[in-house]
């Protein structure tokens, strides 16, 4: 096991109606004036913002509003927000939504404290984010894990791609967490934040670092959940429970208290950014069509053992002592049952209108000012033009 | 699931030379003069202390000390340090050592702040602790977790018994955790250590609360990492990586994340502070003597069925469908060989000195001023009775 820095300060309101307990929680951290940045759409038409609004005008909070935040987030509408919180002298960003909406409120929360080009710390003129603004979440979807990481992703609208900030001062003060919220998720989305907790974990999972049987468990547990919740919340969207089990899983399974001490790949995530850049699918969509070709790649280049693992412990495969690679293969094949048909998520770059001769373009730019991917497979752009080939159909 | 929140802030600092790093943690949390508190004997012997002093001399840190902290800390050193750290007028309180040197500090560095008697946050006169001074931890014995708990347990040496106080504010700001410290410990106190941990996990796993499959599954991982690590420290105390996993694992396994949601139950562990308290034995000493008895009881009362998950879960029994209550006292007895054999830890009252003439007194001592113990068990002065004189031979 390596040596490591653990810090997850966010303080989490779970369950039914926590969000009548966003003023309370901002006026905890000492805001007195908040930017709320929201998607729009059904965090309007549900009553949500104005039950929030509600909850801060009982405390005394003023604020004010920025909506129209996009899935796979913009550049542009980041800057709108560093201008407005700069001009309005807020003291706190509350993200209401996603993880795209909470991945812009983090950017302009950051990007307001900082004198020079918000963008310096996706393109590595910075290094971590130091300072920011605090942070609140009021979330609305089981997937990115953003309430309680130090990540913030958002797509640079001058030459459309996708990068990532990072530093311990974007992990949220708070997290609001209502489960109820996310009961009226259409199948799509739930799926896609279904796969991309799956993805954190499975980044994770997949290390060279030996010894680090805790972390493995625990990968384990949330793996086994998302299986069986994820299940649930697409044959039942209205279970609260199952949506309860979900959304805390999905929490867990990126504020890293499952990857301490361990290498992680992200490789995976990283050839995805292309994919929802390109063809506008979800983020979970496109991560669940990269990932069994990533995997056979893997198994085939870095050995069976983790993928035997993976398929006996998550899947319940029965362990085939003479031919471990088909145990592993067989875990791959049910994996990809689960997506089909449990998540009914696409299982090829084609279905979301990707075309062969598109690949030499999305190996590029992937590695565009990026020049290291990947862990467990090192990715290079020849690598990574095979698994998307391998993807394609 | 139930509705909850989550709070756990510590910074923790984990590996290898790790205590190197203790003033800079001090000063990152804004500590300008710490109070040391620590047992004395091998903390000394084996040169932390002088490494901790050290890594504060070079950050400029000041410091005054208190050694003396005995295992099941006493209410007489907690007064004796609130008065040095008022008198040196500290604004950090450091805990070296293991779960007792650590509940130690915590309640120095609330006492500290509280105009009263701090045994008030004890004996139930005032609530939750709201307010104390910084704490930090070098921790020595992957055990307790106090390094992440809210949790403070003191016994008070007017009547000799022991009682928690709790708050968030008791979460340390930073846990300083290097595996290396543990691999010198004798073998009763790494088990001792490890069947604390356990029955952390056991308290928070038999639950009624329906629909927790993702604590559960986190309870499971940790209960795995404990049978496999534990047992790895016992044959191998030197081994590295079976010490790395069990402390972080002990962290884990009682700084909450793994309990949220659901109903806890803590009854064995109230039992147990009278065994420790009359007996002198370790805290996991007398949790593993009282836990098979109390599960048996709890079978019998509350139905099979999280023991028979227990069982093929945590042991990998196989499911006997005619006969569940077969499985699940099979799990029972796989539990009582890995106390016996593989921790060497007593099973009877009678091995640490108990007679069966003392059980009235123990179950009296226990509700003393506390009427209530338990919750999937529900636990009376006549049912504590029952489950001493079982564990009694």
């Amino acid at each position: 096991m390596d040596n490591f820095t653990f810090y997850s300060p966010t303080w989490f309101q779970f369950g039914k109606d926590a969000e009548a307990l966003t003023g309370a929680c901002v006026k905890k951290f000492g805001g007195k004036k908040a930017l709320l940045h929201y998607g729009g759409g059904s965090v309007v038409r549900s009553g949500l913002l104005d039950r929030v609004k509600k909850s801060l005008d009982a405390e005394g909070i003023s604020y004010v509003e920025l909506g129209g935040a996009k899935p796979n987030p913009l550049s542009g509408k980041v800057y709108e927000g560093i201008e407005l919180a700069r001009k309005e002298k807020v003291d706190f960003v509350i993200g209401i939504g996603g993880g795209s909406a909470i991945d812009s409120s983090k950017a302009i929360a950051f990007g307001a404290l900082y004198d020079g080009d918000f963008w310096d710390f996706y393109d590595g003129t910075q290094g971590q984010v130091q300072e920011s603004l605090p942070i609140g979440v009021v979330l609305t979807l089981a997937a990115t894990g953003s309430e309680a990481s130090t990540d913030a992703v958002i797509t640079n609208e001058n030459g459309m791609y996708k990068r990532c900030a990072d530093g311990d001062v974007l992990r949220p003060k708070f997290a609001i967490m209502n489960p109820e919220l996310t009961c009226t998720l259409p199948p799509y989305q739930t799926a896609s934040g279904a796969f991309d907790m799956l993805s954190h974990c499975m980044e994770r999972y997949f290390s060279h670092t030996p010894e680090v049987e805790f972390t493995d468990r625990l990968l384990e547990a949330c793996m086994l959940t998302i299986l069986k919740e994820g299940k649930r919340a697409m044959l039942e969207p209205d279970n609260y429970d199952a949506r309860a089990n979900l959304m805390w899983c999905g929490t867990i399974s990126h504020n890293n208290v499952t990857g301490v001490g361990r290498a992680q790949d992200w490789g995976t995530h990283h050839m995805e950014n292309e994919l929802s850049t390109h063809y506008g699918c979800s983020h979970g969509a496109g991560l669940a069509i990269l990932t069994p070709s990533w995997m056979k790649y893997a198994m085939k280049t870095q050995g069976t053992e983790r993928f035997v693992m993976f398929a006996t412990r998550i899947f319940g495969c029965q362990m085939d002592y003479e031919h471990p690679e088909a145990t592993a293969l067989e875990g791959i094949e049910r994996l990809q049952v689960f997506i089909k048909d449990v998540l009914k998520l696409p299982t090829t770059i084609s279905e979301i209108g990707g075309k062969m001769e598109d690949v030499p373009e999305l190996a590029r730019s992937m590695f565009h000012g990026a020049p290291n991917h990947g862990n467990f497979v090192k990715l290079t752009p020849e690598i990574a033009e095979e698994i998307y080939r391998a993807a394609m159909e």
